[in-house]
């Protein structure tokens, strides 16, 4: 064995690249993949995102999240820093805390037609409430359309937040 | 992609409104509703709630506690000032714990008519005890209430709080 | 609504009044309930209750537990001021951890006649060994008796204890 | 020694008292007083006091904090359950967070006379800020005027809170 | 109700007793049983024992850890005070941590023939790994058997230790 | 070096004493010490003591603590076990926290006479307020008289207790 | 008592104003104060900003800190949601995280001329590294300059992160 | 019972081995195993492995994780010091995360033939994001096949990572 | 610089050696040392030994402790796995918490001629109540006699347990 | 105000810098520096680096570290980018724990000529035992040549580490 080489890392742009231009709005083209070398077995990858910035669509309030997307690999997988110029993207651009999420949901998919895909927002509160929206996805026909429904049905079981400060 | 346009906030009057009357008794009638733009996939959406007050109906006292709500949106979606609204009006009135959380429950399927919801409320001790009660709700003749009873059935398995102090 | 009205309290008497006289011999006839409004959905009720002490019915020596129990209410609900009051009976009672909480949740069974009850105790290390019961019940001939056994077979998988200090 | 006998206890007349009146509006006079037995040698009481709220007053939108209070005794110490009515009865009351703590401390100052005393409030935040008032104050002409102004100097040395959510 | 009395304990011979002997080599005689008074509902029982020592049997360096003891019982209880005995004799006795896991669950199904019961050991980490040996057991032909493999299937799930230091 | 020899433990009676009798009723003659043997060298001990419980003397309910006791020793040192019998003996006395925690500290000074010491109670909360008293005594005349007022005069420093829950 | 009246809010042009501009560049001019109405006794005000966001003035990258600001009010004090757009007025400005906190308590200074005030960051890690600055200022002349040296000579001590992850 | 004797220990060569060579390059060779004494029942054995250190294969900056090793033993076993020389082997060696994960299993494997095996990375973050791959095995005509693959479904279930510091 | 050579290593024996024999009777003799190559300027060593367990002298039970050893170095230097064998040869000895802190400080003191010195002992609790030893030494007729004394006396400010479970 | 600009920056190579190598063996020539632009007033500057990691020079095992870096300015500052190459340099270098740390802060003296500099090192246990080195230094003839025996001689005092787990 000697590690991914360099066929195996075609069409990764900004890994490693001094010239990064980071998007300052909405933009999915940024998104970028690479091949999967361990198809034979389904797997899970996470990401874990405590830097993400949007603005309120009515005040321009600037709000904050910290978003987890985890999902399970079919062809092709989103290679990390592609994947933290989408996020950054929102930065300056305003929608609802409910529509963002299903919004980098659906992006992903059309990038890379995973197995499995969910997507989890914790927002920090505004006026003494907070609110964290998930969603989430199973290719159709296959085992995980119902694995994806019971993830959701038992999504967020028993906790429950209850710190004033 | 645009972000959530003006004509997809129509009848949300207190988000961004400087005029804000804050409600000093018990007052469904606050709530206010937007459209759920990803109908066709179910998700869940949390509102934490810490700020949570009322009074013992037999003897005046003040209570206090973190409530969490989270549901599965049908047409209509919660809007989340008004919701804050909505709790702060049982500042001044006086009821049950048990019964508070089975009210707000009720007043949000009332108005969102939702696929599944659940409110779980944290109330503070008194005299060395406190009480946690927690209710939940599917649409019936769908899936979700079969789920509903299902999160009612594995609620809270393996949360011992212990701490005396 | 106008919240829980006085005929709706009908037979709570500790609650709110002055002349409490705490209980120092167990004592099971001090539990008062009052009425469920809302029996057409089953929620949980729990109460955290970590001030319990009783003694060691060999060497006579204090025992300290926290102590919760959850329950799903059929037609009455225990108050909980008089459950505060029970619970202190045990203080100068001497029993084994495993059969107090037997015995507090066969009280409270006969008391409420509950769809759904659990009760579960942490007590205080003796010697680097500390004991922690936990029993349960449902209703027989209902669902409840099924998720009863349910409950038992998960009940604190993957809790493990690690601390020596 | 046999406890505190009831001729020391003279003046206390909420603590255990069934007709409490819970104030709804500002009110120092319910605050209540008791002898202090060990004048001979100085010692520090606090009270942790986490369900204090207030209204704004400029939007009337209700504040939240978690309050604590630390005092060394004179002659005379404030009995708790008063303290916790003059508390509540910021319930629907108007003012700046830093206005509340220095009026609190203010009015423990007149009824006590204490060497000293300290009262520190941590708000809930509101747009993504919160906000933590501290005054303290100590006898003039007397060793706690100094120790007054050094717990001043090194209030909260090193305590950065950093979490967004 | 008068709690445990003394013919309920016989055969208890180390609980309260002066002259306890701490055994400095395995021995398993050591433990002693009780008759369980609630044989007609299933209930769990857990023991938290962080105390535990034993010898590595190729270095001899001396190897600690954490186990925690959960079973159903049956006809017999153990006593915790001869349980804290038995585990004390592991001390000079040396194996791998593998091993003591599977031993200590089949000593204690020699002895209380329990209906389910797992041991769970976390042990203190050499050279930058930590190793947490899990055995369990549920008796033939009963529902705990299945019961038995379902817990095992679904042990740690989700749990991934990751503090370097 | 051999350890503390049987000569070195003249005067205790209660450690290892299987007939130990549980005190109900507040008792410091059951306290007991042994000789220092590192006077050349002064050191702290101190003793963690969360299982303390007394009554109020007004209402007669129960109330619960932890207590800290730190001390340097002169020539006697208290034995642990006989301090437990003696924090026990508060298990039915009825007496306010601030009094509590200096009768404590009295006793203790004249039994062992040390060089300081402190007594912290943390009691836990009633109708959202909890009271933690602190006192400490220097002998006179030597450096620890000094030292204990400045132990007092930075006594909980910045600790501020934050939790609604 | 009745709270600050109209009057004693003059010149507060954000607080409760539907209209608010959030401020896109970097922007001190947007900073208002009200007056002390307790000028004196000296006490802290301190505020907790999570969300603070700018960008790295070489690679265009955006950052992310939290900064806790504390302040000894003089006449003037700092209204917190100009503050807060203050603070958003950095999300499209480039600087080096030492610089950004300098500049912020220099702004302040010369907005309210406070007794004393210090200002700390805590900024996200980047590829294994994080940074906080701390400053920290007390009027010349008066006895919070010495204070503001004594607190910076025993800033963060013994505050060690550990975490890798 | 004696502990493992010195015939069941053979093929170990490492452990209490004072000339152990620490391998700079990666080399599953160096893994050794031990028989499982307890096969006739089944049961778990984790690894927890805080300090897992590899290369980037783009940018030649070295990565850090904490690797979780979870499996259900056959007939062998590895031993923990030969797994903690073969972990270290990855410290020059370059691969995505994502690859290191799934080849660290398929070489356990094949060393094992595990009934079961997991194997979970938690990578640091790297610009403001961290990797988390997890992957799994049962073997094939296994109920551990099945068990596998809900082990897999329900990976990761409801832990959403949130702290930006 | 090219790190510590092996005439800077003189006197180990035990760091590397396959044959270490782990002692089992008190041993101060086990201890070894190296040389300091940076006494230019005073620095802090802090050795963290959760791992001790010692006898009780007078019924035999086994004590657990968590030891935390501080010194400033002089010309020699504790090696670390000596210490860990010295402290290992307390397995089967017994003595009092207060007796085995004071003999470590003084054999480390022989040994080391340090500067400066401190232990804490943290002892696991025994029928509720715990203890924690702290002594402390700095050479006489040096600064770090000064300083001893200074550490003794805020040795543990403000750290109050309070778990009873 | 427009932040720092590019003449600000000069002698800056590594941040930003595609073509970075990661050095390998130990090398502070990498070390790169930058101008203070605050110099009129002293202000903290720290790095958390918990990614650290060296080798035994005895046994050749690696070795972790977090490490804590913090420093008052004086002309010149560190760059982040190139502290972070500085440090993984030691990544196949051997040394003591104490001769790294002390070897880190010397090499910073020489790079900057700080006011005032202290590092501080948390390494991995080994063996049951963790070493955490503390060195700093002022500059002499100046006030915080005073200062930093002042931060000595109370470096972590009162901070007892106490998990066996
Ligand atoms: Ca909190
Ligand atoms: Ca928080
Ligand atoms: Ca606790
Ligand atoms: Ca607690
Ligand atoms: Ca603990
Ligand atoms: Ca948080
Ligand atoms: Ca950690
Ligand atoms: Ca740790
Ligand atoms: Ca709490
Ligand atoms: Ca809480
Ligand atoms: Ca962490
Ligand atoms: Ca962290
Ligand atoms: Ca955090
Ligand atoms: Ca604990
Ligand atoms: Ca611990
Ligand atoms: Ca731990």
């Amino acid at each position: 064995m000697t590690g991914r080489i360099k066929e195996e890392t075609t069409g990764i742009t900004h890994l490693g690249n001094q010239g990064t231009k980071y998007q300052m709005d909405y933009n999915p083209s940024v998104l970028e993949t690479f091949v999967n070398k361990h198809q034979e077995n389904d797997y899970f990858v996470k990401f874990n995102c405590p830097e993400f910035t949007s603005l309120c669509p009515i005040t321009g309030q600037p709000d904050f999240a910290s978003i987890a997307i985890s999902y399970v690999p079919n062809v092709r997988m989103v290679e990390s820093k592609s994947l933290k110029l989408y996020l950054f993207s929102f930065r300056n651009h305003g929608d609802f805390h409910e529509d963002c999420i299903n919004i980098i949901m659906k992006d992903l998919i059309a990038l890379m037609e995973p197995k499995y895909i969910e997507v989890w927002g914790r927002f920090t509160p505004r006026g003494g409430i907070s609110i964290d929206p998930y969603c989430n996805y199973g290719q159709a026909a296959t085992k995980w359309e119902e694995i994806a429904f019971k993830r959701l049905a038992y999504h967020d079981l028993n906790t429950n937040k209850t710190d004033i400060i």
